[in-house]
């Protein structure tokens, strides 16, 4: 059990360091207008590779959720027992916390950083309303975020059931992470996943902290009801 | 059989969610010269993930065709029974209506998001003429459309077929779709799908409903043609 | 034989179709500043996922060279009889010319469209000296063309040499293609091959085709060159 | 022991002449504001498929190290003969070198070329401080070269080990350098590599020579932290 932890906390340290690294350094590298930065497509990349790269290095280890909302998604789906739920969300939580306070140390390395805790999107933190990178609605976030993370237990599901070729499922759940990050950061950011909300929220300042609650409904909500559609989909007849 | 509809209606939900959801909440985020914004590049990646996705999650239940154009030229190439023609299409167009509302909604939880009815590509529309993003022709709309889904099908029953190497489909098909719209984006806004362009037109008004024709049309034919020419090309002499 | 060349003919069309017309038709789409075209990034992702689709669709039909360098470096790694060198590359170069063809009257659907016979890189065609988009000299063209076909071919010789991985081979080909684009389409918009560089010059005017003797001599030297050093490399002691 | 070495060689090359080539012809091509050029992405996107394409090629032959922290770190892994680090090491530095004189040849036939010595990331040189391109201070790219290296060799060693899918691990490990350099470019260009810093700096100039110390002991730590963790995580119980 402690290597399948250890392999959680790592997982999910390097999705948020992937992840929000890319966005707080890259994605706007050089300032509007230009065009050398990273960009949406490249911060969706990074999450999605982040994954891809895990799930194959850690996967054959403790399975590869990196994320609550998927341990709990795959419980509902049947294939993840319901003890090992707690351990696993907290060395989810503490890997990626690892990761904001060092993210937090490289970005401080140049003079050009700072977080603003009003600002959307601050330290890549996820966000509604003023806090959103588009101005999006609760409404719009939550209906986002709990039909994103269910689509992600779908493909999770599904690209791992036994009928489904072997060996890809790294790539598709990667990939299906990139895509959905393609879709929704102008709306929320992109969570689908409360650690990785939690892991910078906790640097980002107040107002990212006060909208962390929907960060860990949303996603989880998500997840069961996307597990909960696979398992019906997926059982053989 | 239910549940094999339920595979299609979900893998075009996600399909139109996914491309025209990244098309219409993040192709252009923060406007015009700023590039964060995924462009036509992520778009067209984003298109092609919900298949590569799909196809891995779903292909093992459903085949997954996501699309009516496929399920055509699946038939034209011999490995699609007539009888399952119908509600496989009337599966992916609800799944992709369903989609559409979704998105509808949640674009609609910004106050910078409106429909205009006469504008190219409102919506993730296909169009030509005054509707095609670049300005094209109905000859040349019609064209691309129908070369671009023969190409589409020789592409999925050429990597489908038994001398292919197992389980890279999904890759192959997917990244297909990725590349189809690389090219044709700018011509009609790419479409190679019936259900795809019915799923937005609906909400997208009456120049894009009026123009929804071509969109059936070329695409099936397309799909027969592709269907018919590897039918020929991948049979063992 | 004929099921050969009839892959080898699709292959090439599609190669020509897609990464020539993703450069014409949306590379630049929306003019300078704006950051909706797909770029340099695009049209190397398109051109890499015409032969990563084409090569999984067909490579088990023809082996997916569609390009004569590539046939060439093929009999020259010691995998392909020289007597089918001369139908492959005739059915390639046809097939290219079809697509050039094809692009051609798509292209002109828009009345944005035109063929400037000097500017660099028009109609996609390959050049050096003013005819390179970066302004490169012949000898960086001819030793960028040789170089990059070269490492073509020992990705090629060796993704699919006996002790790698197997499946796998049209992704290597396919992103290798697209690496090569990412590094070279500054200097000569990226041959590497023939009959692609053949295929869009006959359209493009007469400086196109006064240049298009070095994307012939290059491509097949480089090929030459990679096949041999592969052949050494690669063979069991 | 020559075919690996060799493989070594031309797999450096490639990785040196491919990554660094993208960086220094394509990422700002068309100069500032214009987004043709690949930009960061794109520059990620080619160093992670130089890795790809050479270790799908040449990882059958010499195990596609391509860099001396991966050869150190698969050694600390416990994977890789300490008696073979020196010859390799030497291999894969000869490699890159040659990659960085093919790529000056190649630069200097545009008269648009020149190396500023003083510039930060010039000739796609690794640096800190005043040679980092975001203005990075020494500390924050020792740490970020450090981090980036261990993932990276947890990644392959995870990727290669002998739970994990077969046949992938030139995606996971490719794609996770894309990854890397998604992250980290601004930071300091970049290295995890060596061979990669020491095959740029010879030709960028005092500036990049005086901080290439860091590119040899931060990534070798680095490496050879992520091999001790690995050995640990990966180890059967």
């Amino acid at each position: 059990m402690i290597k399948r932890l250890g392999a959680e906390f790592i997982g999910t340290f390097w999705l948020v360091l992937g992840g929000c690294g890319s966005a707080v350094l890259a994605a706007n590298f050089g300032g509007a207008g230009n065009p050398l930065g990273i960009g949406l497509l490249g911060v969706s990349l990074a999450f999605g590779l982040t994954v891809l790269t895990g799930a194959f290095a850690l996967g054959h280890i403790s399975g590869g959720h990196f994320n609550p909302a998927v341990s709990f998604g795959l419980w509902a789906g049947g294939r993840f027992p319901a003890k090992d739920l707690l351990p696993y969300i907290v060395a989810q939580v503490l890997g990626g916390i690892l990761a904001g306070f060092v993210l937090l140390h490289i970005a401080s390395g140049t003079g050009a950083f700072s977080i603003d805790p009003n600002a959307a999107g601050t330290f890549a933190s996820n966000g509604y309303d003023l806090m959103s990178p588009g101005g999006y609605s609760l409404t719009a976030a939550f209906l986002t975020e709990v039909v994103m993370t269910a689509m992600f237990l779908v493909i999770i599901l599904g690209a791992t059931h036994k009928n489904a070729p072997a060996g890809f499922a790294p790539i598709a759940i990667g990939l299906g992470l990139t895509l959905i990050h393609l879709i929704s950061i102008p709306v929320t950011n992109t969570s689908v996943n409360p650690a990785r909300s939690t892991a910078v929220a906790l640097f980002a300042g107040s107002a990212a902290i006060g909208q962390l609650w929907l960060f860990w409904v949303a996603p989880i909500i998500g997840g069961l009801l996307g597990g909960a559609v696979y398992r019906w989909l997926g059982k053989d007849d």
